[in-house]
Formats: C-alpha cells, sequence, structure tokens
C-alpha cells in the first residue's frame, strides 16, 4: 500500500470587522466534515471550531486547524485554514497599525475652528479640538488612538484625522469685494 | 568555422526635453566604434548617427541602428540602441498624452478668482481666466494643449492645469470674526 497523501489545505475567508480586531474577540465557526471509523466507513459529523482573535491582528493572519478536512481512507485529512479579511468600516480605514479618518468641513470651520467628536472602536468618545487653520493636506495626528500592535498590546499605532475642505460653490460679489478686504496681503 | 553570433545589443540613454518631444527634432549622436579590413584588422572610427525624434515620442522609445557596435573577426556586431528619457521640466510634467503643470496661489485668489498664464512648449503665451471657485482638487482642462498624438500629431492630449491652495498660517480674531458673517451659511 502507498503512503497516504496529504490533501491539500482547505482556505476559508473570515471576515471580522475592525472593532474585533481592535479589541479581540472569540469566534465558533462550524464545520461539517466526513469522519472514517477503523472499517473505512465514514460519517458526516459538526465540529465547532474556536478562534480566538488577537487584538491587531491584520488583514491575512492565518490559523490552522491540522487535519480537520474530511477524513477517508488512505488519505491524511486537509488543514482547515481561516484567513482573517478586514471588513470595511463606516469611519476608520486602517494603514498598517494606523486608524484613518476623514472630516468633512467647511471652508468657514477649516478657517475659524473646528472640534472633532468621534467614538472610538472600544467605545470611548474624544473630543480633539483644532486650533490651527486646517488646509487641504493637513492632518492631526491622536498618539495611541491608533490599532494595537500584536506583539504588544499595550502599546497602539496613531489615529491620523484628514480633512476634506468644503469651499462654497458660488461667492456673490459683495461677499468676494469682503474677503478681498479681510484676507489681502 | 562556427556560425559568427551576434553581440548583445548596446542601449544608450537619449535625455529629451518636453519642448524637444513636443515639437520633434533632430539628434546627431557621435559615437566610436572598431571597424575591421578583411584581413581581421581593426581600426577606431567616428560616426554620426542622426535620430529623427517624432512629435509625441514618449519616454522608452527606441531607436536601433543595426550592426553599429564595433566589429571584429567571427563576431556579427552589436545593434546600438537608444532609448528615449524624458528630462524633468519646471513647469510641466507628462502623463501619458497629457501635461500637467500645477500652480500655487493664495486662498483668496482662489475664492476671487484667477487667471493663469503660461508658455506653452512651443513657446505661445496662452491666457486662461478661471471664473469658478477653485477647490481643493479642482483641475482646469485646456482641451489640444497636450503633447502630440504620435500617430496623429495633428491631435493633441489635453493641458490639465491643478491648484496648490495656500491657506493663511494664522487669522486674528477679527478676521474670524468677519469671515463668519461673511460665510456664514
Amino acid at each position: 500500500p502507498s503512503r497516504p497523501q496529504k490533501a491539500a489545505p482547505i482556505e476559508n475567508r473570515l471576515p471580522c470587522s475592525l472593532e474585533d480586531l481592535y479589541k479581540g474577540t472569540t469566534k465558533k465557526m462550524k464545520i461539517s466534515r466526513e469522519i472514517a471509523d477503523m472499517s473505512g466507513r465514514t460519517m458526516p459529523v459538526e465540529e465547532i471550531l474556536t478562534i480566538d482573535i488577537k487584538p491587531g491582528w491584520k488583514k491575512g493572519t492565518k490559523i490552522t486547524f491540522p487535519e480537520k478536512g474530511n477524513e477517508a481512507p488512505n488519505v491524511i485529512p486537509a488543514d482547515i485554514v481561516f484567513v482573517v479579511d478586514e471588513k470595511p468600516h463606516d469611519v476608520f480605514t486602517r494603514e498598517g497599525n494606523d486608524l484613518i479618518t476623514t472630516r468633512k468641513i467647511s471652508l468657514l470651520e477649516a478657517l475659524t475652528g473646528y472640534t472633532v467628536q468621534l467614538t472610538t472602536l472600544d467605545g470611548r468618545n474624544l473630543t480633539i479640538p483644532i486650533n490651527a487653520i486646517i488646509h487641504p493636506g493637513y492632518e492631526e495626528v491622536v498618539p495611541k488612538e491608533g490599532m494595537p500592535i500584536p506583539k504588544d498590546p499595550s502599546k497602539k499605532g496613531n489615529l491620523r484625522i484628514k480633512f476634506n475642505i468644503k469651499f462654497p460653490t458660488r461667492l456673490t460679489a459683495e461677499q468676494k469685494t469682503g474677503l478681498k478686504r479681510l484676507l489681502a496681503p
């Protein structure tokens, strides 16, 4: 009899919210597989696989359950592999360990002052007053409000707040005259 | 005797200004090479290779002079290849057939009106008044003022004018109050 061959690993996507990846969580995945008895007869069973998502895990992280594929005579069952995928988030995008959020503000807010109010991925409310003038490309960096770093979850990346400045679409002649008076060098 | 082998082609960069690539030009390149007589004796000579740059040629265009490398017994001389490279330009960058230029303007100019004055690659002066409010990301497209299209040099790409809006770095309390009065919704 030839040496048993191992079946190719079976990959499954494991969609995780940014909240899950920020806080960490436990996911239980139900799988259906065939198991074989000594005589080689197979029967279907359901099993629960428990996956412990660690804070800061990134898209592409693989969790392998060795030989949890179907059993059959003369075959080593396949590994079952889950690959972390990141669900899109309404407020934040991730760049490495940093979180990015973009605020749409008016030109007037950009020039006269704006306060960012936001809720973190673990539900805290932050208030970040910005005193500088917000020019196009301005980025407010809030240290340690990014994603946890998996090797040391007490450390965190940065939160970077970007701004989309909405200009008025039209101005009257009077407004233009007023602006020239106010902003002329 | 074995069949003569051909030497590997010799590539040279051919740096061209955007003006050259816009208008087309003729470049004369002096090369030094060895030529062999019937007896196999070699002697150095200088030759002038003439390259006819066509309007609209792109970076990477190759011009091949077959077998203009060194002659030697039992070898087919190498091809001499020139590869068009684009020299950086002070005013324009190229994206395919389009030309891009970026103007640094003040916030006041962005809001109250700005006229672009520029000199084309063939030396014409253009005046382009912009009546709209220039917001971040605004792009003024001037049709047919881009690069010629090599297959049909009577056609041209677009000129795209981008703007870098310089915001004031500080405003007084009076200026902010004035802006609120002028721009409040």
